[in-house]
């Protein structure tokens, strides 16, 4: 029995495109980010985002992440973030590493996603007084770290919060193509007006590189240090940049991503009254118990348990549409 | 006219085992380190030098240098190395960031190689008080960033100065291969009885990926969680595994860094009242005036000016003979 | 109308005792913590704990807790404290600074004290891998931050959970004194088993001078470089441990200590009803309404709100008698 | 035989002005710098300097530098100092700690005094890419750790280059007023124009208060978060803020600076050709055999060696006159 790997998209296949970019890119060129194929990026996401930016790759999304709010937040300040944001719960400390010991400031609020509201909750009560760390950025995770994405609306009251206090606004874009997939929309309302993205290709395709999308160039100046300094530059910059292209040309992150949330709809829609939170990207958090679950792992099923009442599917690029119906079928049969 | 380049090993192509291996690490496996590849190094390094090792891969020699050192300097401390030590050069400031500010207090040395003597004139003078940063660790690089090979009777004495002194050893090996091509001895004897390594592969035909090579597996259990903190910690680590397992196979490592040094010799022989340098490895430091430099760029050579009255010349482990010999001749008739 | 203060400890005068030593101290000695005064503490606070101690001065309690937890952290590890307690909520970040972002892991616990089942509460759900931040060492409050007092089978309890885990244990003692008066037990039965104090005095009639006392001296051995490292090693550092030998002379600390408590008994014994917290030491939170708060400034009484719906008083060593009372009756009164 | 102390300045006792103002300052007051004679300094210093200050007091001049150029520097950059300047030899790496790994570019000159020159040799090599870490600041010391005094035309020079570069400038006055004693200048033209200064008066009278003066208030601003961050707000800064007006007022600073300048030139004048640096502070470096020494220790007189062929003594404040004759007499009768 062969298996059906639902468990993460962080592992998934590189995609052949990126395969072909990364070959086509051998031939010697100058080290580090000299290199024609890197120098190319900023155009390239300029186009993308019909705006100014400046890009730099980096080889995973919590340096992606960290280098970003580095730019925003000094040693002294804070993050805004949800108190279950990957940022906080599993890039083992980064951020304070990264930030020099800033603090992250933890919101709650539905499906992982932080609202006006739920931001002012963590920075009203703050003292303004050197006694308390006072915030500098706010840090939202799009798609979301339960797969609900943010609506242009709700980006524009958090961004238009975030310029009222003076504090940066970061997203974590680790899952950004399936936000933009299901969300059908232009990546820059995908984004909104934020300073900083970190553009997530790893689960989407990718091999090794991800980027750090600024809006602000002097941002990107700063950040370019803060890379090589966290050891971060690689001399053969190149083959980074090179997956990046492969994945903007033809729009080829999004088509990956419509692939990974159609599989994931295929899922949903035999599981509704299962799901935990509406599946608005490529992951699925679906009820059922541990019995359940061992029947769906006897089946050849592999995905991760979420607590002890639920479990986590997540589909990828490459997910086969026979695996995504029989693990459909599978779970309707529960 | 086509360019023959001896700019830097930093830049050259990707060796077709390492993209073989590579590929052949697309199916799905575990994330992170997690998966076979990954967990097959410490094996492979082990049998390598002949005693247990643990081994983490990491996408760049700065990343692999400021980790291991992390684990043996404590944020109060300071790192003995030479001033022309890559760490301390050109490194963008990446200790002071890794080791949370300890310092590094700079020696001196014919060929960028520090000797005990050179070491003890660094830490005798030191107060024993609070007042002055006291020395941790001592790092030391092989081949040097002169391309001079520490021989193993002088390895032998620096670790027993560490040893004497308490103080954590640390080699930087972004060229230990060419070392070892150089002096023809095993690889343990190339790295004396050092705590950690930084074995490049990177400069040597990989694309991406280095190890830190722990001798003290106490050492690797702290770099494990750091590494993850400073974002080094790849998803997709299984194909920087396999480019490691690709150089060490057939010690194809040690096969690379033997031709280019073979090319370096080659132009040694042709130009050896102009070095500067013993040429022990893969770089020449060559005697030139800046017409005599403008004469050789006219003949399609690429390398970089070294001060005022020198050049730099980097073989690889793609120099084609020819281009070797030709710019050997072109050196003899200036 | 002359004022009644009530809003905290930490501005009151400086017990005679305390000025007539530093004037004692004023004789030309050796520098920083050379001098005969500093010397002598590590036998006082032995003697006084009944075991091998430690002793450095600094100027401040926050100080003194991230220089105390700066030698059990290291910088990828976390603390577990209350969520509110002082290095958490009122010191600026400094757990940052000083342990290099390690993490603040934040438990729960009535009237802001731990207990082993709160600890747990946080320890276990943490993932015993690099992507989670690992505890390294517990802080508790001894007085609370709501001047709750821990019993020494508490601290039992907590320390046998630390060693357990082969965590380190901080006790912020800022109001160490308080807790003491008020458990009536010896000062080892109040620090019970814990690897490092910070013993507060500036609260109780010193001036600038705060106690770190380590029950480990391998523990003090580091606290003294980064005492350094953290410009708090005072050039005329036998000012400070003048004003801790005042202190600790004839048990000052106790009897001042206990004459606020005593204050707070006297205030406590009026409003019983009112109380949010019982009176373990010398703070006390009052219920009382917005109008009833300016009933009691407008006879005199200074104090901070608490929240909406209550008031905070605070008593210190010279707090006199006749105003305590005087409080009493007007709130009783109210 | 009683002993006369030039061992270091700063050690020597109180100024009883100064403990008088800190008596007076013992009624309660608010916490932290919100007292009123905390308040007052920004006033006075801006009244001496004859523009807009702000200043904060901290207990040591390692926190007054180390903070002060932290409001210059980021983490990622660097400091142009002196080799043998007291941030980078006797400050236990505590620039490594409150820059968060900023890097000291050393550069030398005669004195221990940098000049243009001197700043231009160190950072113009420093090529402007991320793989070298780019100066931020420049600190100077007035006057300097050989005592020697910077003329107003220097300082100009400096500062011009500072502006040109983009750079901060800093100034370690540990002995400013000495400086200021020597120059006979207004403080304004002794301090020239640094953005901030680090106003000693723990070595001239003072017990445990330093000012940070800060011309440029946004700075400061950010100085306020990172003393508190550090732990360097003490809470009854009152006693701290109190020294430093006991210190100004009617100039005490100077007529105590002066008082050991005094002393220094009466040894000086009998030692004129064995000084190694003229004396323009109150610091002495007299060369003499390691006999010679033991001489002048056997009459009484107690200072520190100098390497193995000279002395340093330091005159205070309250350095009495006639143990200076005697000291001039000892060495002129050497």
């Amino acid at each position: 029995m062969s298996q059906a790997l639902f468990l993460s998209d962080n592992a998934a296949r590189v995609h052949p495109s990126v395969w072909e970019a990364m070959q086509a890119a051998d031939a010697p060129d100058s080290p580090y980010d000299g290199d024609a194929v890197s120098a190319a990026l900023d155009e390239k996401f300029s186009a993308l985002f019909g705006r100014e930016c400046a890009a730099l790759w980096v080889a995973t999304g919590t340096a992606a992440n960290c280098l970003a709010l580095a730019t925003m937040v000094q040693p002294h300040g804070g993050v805004v973030c949800h108190e279950e944001a990957h940022i906080e719960v599993d890039e083992g400390g980064a951020p304070g590493f990264y930030l020099h010991g800033a603090k992250l400031l933890l919101g709650q609020g539905e499906g992982a996603k932080l609202t006006p509201d739920a931001i002012r909750a963590v920075i009203d009560p703050i003292r303004d007084d050197v006694h308390q760390v006072q915030p500098h950025a706010i840090s939202i995770t799009q798609a979301s770290e339960y797969g609900r994405s943010y609506r242009p609306d709700e980006l524009a009251q958090i961004s238009a919060l975030a310029r009222e206090r003076g504090l940066g606004l970061h997203m974590d874009g680790a899952r950004f193509g399936n936000a933009a997939a299901f969300l059908g929309l232009p990546a820059a309302e995908v984004a909104g007006d934020v300073d900083a993205l970190s553009f997530g290709f790893v689960k989407n395709g990718g091999m090794s590189a991800e980027a750090i999308v600024f809006f602000d160039a002097s941002l990107a100046d700063v950040a370019r240090y803060r890379r090589k300094r966290a050891g971060h530059l690689q001399s053969k910059g190149r083959y980074l940049a090179a997956q990046i292209h492969a994945m903007l040309e033809g729009d080829l992150w999004l088509a990956n991503a419509r692939a990974a949330n159609d599989a994931a709809q295929e899922i949903a829609s035999a599981c509704s009254d299962r799901l935990m939170h509406p599946v608005e990207a490529n992951e699925l958090f679906v009820n059922c118990t541990a019995a359940e679950r061992e029947v769906l792992r006897g089946q050849g099923f592999a995905f991760y348990d979420w607590g002890d009442d639920a479990a986590r599917f997540v589909t990828a690029w490459n997910t086969r549409e026979e695996d995504a119906r029989a693990l459909a079928t599978a779970i309707a049969a529960l």
